[in-house]
């Protein structure tokens, strides 16, 4: 018999990783709730007419496609078997699995455009589907996490993703990050004022690895790219802006001066400031970075990325301004701004930095141990009795040596166990013993509870 | 443009409904939880060897199948594609989607059956997906809630579902049901002592119907499968067993003398209400059910099937013991006991009763309206303060009329709204209006958290 398995790209979650998963997302969840965001959820499956042609060809291809159910293949001649893969999957599979959030998010608002309070801001967190080829840290089923308000273009909203994404990480205990902006209309006024106007997704792609490759390779990839020396000599300023957010801005101001959409762009980003500065959120981390550019294509105003500092792994989230979201959907115009939480990778800088709290939320917090009938007739009113005040609690099913019982309990991480041997049951004084520090006390079942009780109030 | 949809048998979840279904899943969870289940999660999709040959030829049928990635058809000869649907599948699919959480589950234990403390217990709480013709109440894609304890064959278990049933519903605010127990083994034992030894699964067919269709055309549907007149008549007691439980435990010890496998379920039965009894639940809501089946061929002992009274609605939830999880994956005699929670169906009752709380959980506390940028400037620090006491609260975008705002308030069922206007400014005296009851006060930005937080506290 073959071994079972799992596709590749795919993960089990145990009960260990799920606790964890679990309190990450509550977390966020909470925060986005803090926020007035509401939630919703989409099918995971779609109908190909509404994914397909919007990730462009590539995304197409990493769709996981449904095949039709029945005789799917009645009717095709041997014409349609010939055909190449992308016309022949349409003649047999009409539905999809989720790709991202956004586009089910763009359908679902569109659909439901006259019952919305707008503006709208929905959070929703799901897993999507790529079938992307596997690798360290990318999978082909992984949860999204998206908060997006959509139906205004108040910068106030820029403001709260800015405040949210802080008190979000904060909240998961990630104290150093950095959560850095952008503006697309800064990188189309570049364009401009270097006499390359049209050429921002060229000059962001390039530019967007300063950080990495260093200026000297930047200006190599910019003359590959059809720069004129001209252009990157007046390109110099991008590569001398200030630490100091106030003073940069000022630097732009004059380098942009002649580009109206890019002092727009400045303006905003210094609106977004203001705001933030408003709200007097403590020891805000955001940072001004012209050069993040994140798949422009769509964007339209602000740009953000988050990086968790100290701690070797890519951005943990990202997102920005778009005004045509629901336009492959007939709804043009509709203005709005997101942002994307990356759960795997935060789950990983929170492992790496120890974030995850000791106390496994979801694990059992006391194992009643009983050798027989007559202890087991003691055991379980106390279980009833910890459980109707919230402390989780379970007895060994099977009659078991104790230390088959202790065991248990520490493969399950219990931190207590109560003991009922004859002794016990006489005495009525029960055994509770802490199996961390090993020490044992005499108990009545009702100081167990109230002493369990007054722990777990203080987790 | 085609208007977009959801695939037939699909649905989105809006905000409100959102809401609900959080509050029953988290709820039904933290239950799960205080019993010492574990969660996990498995992956959307599976590799077809594991999930085909599981369901029987229907189940293979019902499966979504994944079309395999890139040039599926290579290779692929006209025979091929002449062949029928089903052989033609696996040639250009190796993957689909979860079916139930059982076949995933037990695929998981036997891959981490070195690493799982026994007895395993563990819950999971994901959607599922059925190729099924869809009709009222039925989907493609829905949610399944299982609990399951596995490596034991204790009948401490059985109670413990038992109770976990109670506890899970009531949490609910379902204070009207009926937990309906039945042993496979009784059933076996009633074959046997009417001399239709082997024939349990028609006679349950059969007998399971006695509720809707009457005793008599339960005889005709016997009698048409085949049984004798004398079994027929030896089945008599089958419809003549008192309400009261002992009694019909008597009833039934004296009817299935002559069968040992019979009398074994009866003890066994016994012996769960016996330990239900010990943890002194209260109102315990479990009715012996002699006619209860459930797809018989699974289970090997307790049966379940909880039913929602005064709603006209199927069962709610069902399960029992089965012997041969993980047979099909090569680990044999690993015998375990469950429960799935009909999450749709819970919904729905707890809809028609109008048990879900008033006060949505997700949806925000608080709107602050303000008229300009001044206000806005006290507004946000305002909204900062509240949130830091975890009152949701956001405020309206755009510069907006005060019935614009109020308007949104009321579309989101906001309950309370902060007016800042000229006025508000110069005393420091801000307006809160309680929109349920129209209702304004002046109060200081300190009073108003302090206010809104011991209501949030009261809840």
């Amino acid at each position: 018999m073959q071994k079972p398995s799992v596709p590749r790209g795919t993960r089990d979650f145990g009960p260990e990783q799920m606790s964890k998963r679990l309190f990450l997302l509550e977390t966020i969840r909470q925060t986005f709730r803090r926020y007035g965001f509401q939630p919703i959820e989409t099918p995971a499956l779609e109908n190909l007419s509404v994914l397909m042609g919007k990730y462009g060809e590539e995304g197409d291809q990493l769709l996981f496609k449904i095949l039709n159910s029945g005789d799917f293949a009645n009717g095709l001649t041997q014409a349609d078997w010939q055909e190449n893969a992308r016309k022949l999957t349409l003649k047999i599979s009409e539905k999809g699995l989720r790709y991202d959030l956004t586009v089910p998010f763009a359908r679902y608002v569109v659909m439901n455009r006259h019952a919305l309070a707008m503006p709208f801001k929905r959070y929703q967190i799901q897993p999507v589907w790529r079938a992307d080829r596997p690798q360290k840290g990318r999978y082909r089923e992984f949860v999204q996490c998206d908060a997006d308000v959509v139906g205004t273009d108040s910068l106030l909203c820029e403001a709260e993703i800015v405040l949210m994404l802080h008190e979000s990480l904060r909240n998961l205990g990630i104290q150093d990050f950095t959560v850095k902006i952008n503006n697309r209309k800064i990188l189309t006024g570049i364009s401009e004022v270097v006499g390359a106007e049209g050429q921002e997704g060229p000059l962001a792609v390039a530019i967007d690895k300063l950080d990495k490759i260093g200026k000297e390779k930047v200006v190599e990839e910019l003359k590959q790219r059809g720069f004129s020396d001209e252009s990157i000599e007046k390109l110099e300023p991008m590569f001398q802006f200030s630490n100091e957010t106030q003073a940069a801005f000022a630097q732009l101001k004059t380098w942009l001066a002649g580009s109206e959409v890019g002092l727009k762009g400045v303006a905003e980003l210094e609106e977004v400031w203001s705001l933030v500065g408003q709200y007097g959120l403590a020891d805000a981390r955001i940072q001004l970075d012209v050069t993040l550019a994140r798949g422009l294509s769509y964007y339209t105003g602000a740009i953000f990325e988050v990086k968790a500092n100290g701690v070797q792994i890519g951005s943990i989230s990202g997102g920005g301004r778009y005004d045509n979201l629901t336009g492959a959907f007939g709804m043009p115009g509709l203005s709005g701004v997101g942002i994307s939480l990356g759960v795997d990778r935060i789950y990983d800088v929170m492992e790496e930095l120890k974030l995850f709290p000791e106390t496994g939320l979801q694990s059992t917090q006391v194992l009643v141990v009983h050798l027989d009938a007559e202890g087991r007739s003691v055991g379980l009113p106390l279980l009833s009795q910890l459980r109707a005040h919230n402390i989780s609690a379970e007895a060994y099913p099977d009659a078991a040596k104790v230390k088959k019982q202790l065991d248990y309990a520490n493969a399950k991480r219990i931190p207590y166990v109560v003991l009922i041997g004859s002794e016990e049951i006489q005495t009525g004084q029960l055994t509770l013993k802490n199996m961390v520090t090993g020490e044992q006390q005499k108990l009545a079942a009702d100081q167990i509870v109230e002493k369990l009780r007054q722990e777990a109030a203080l987790l």
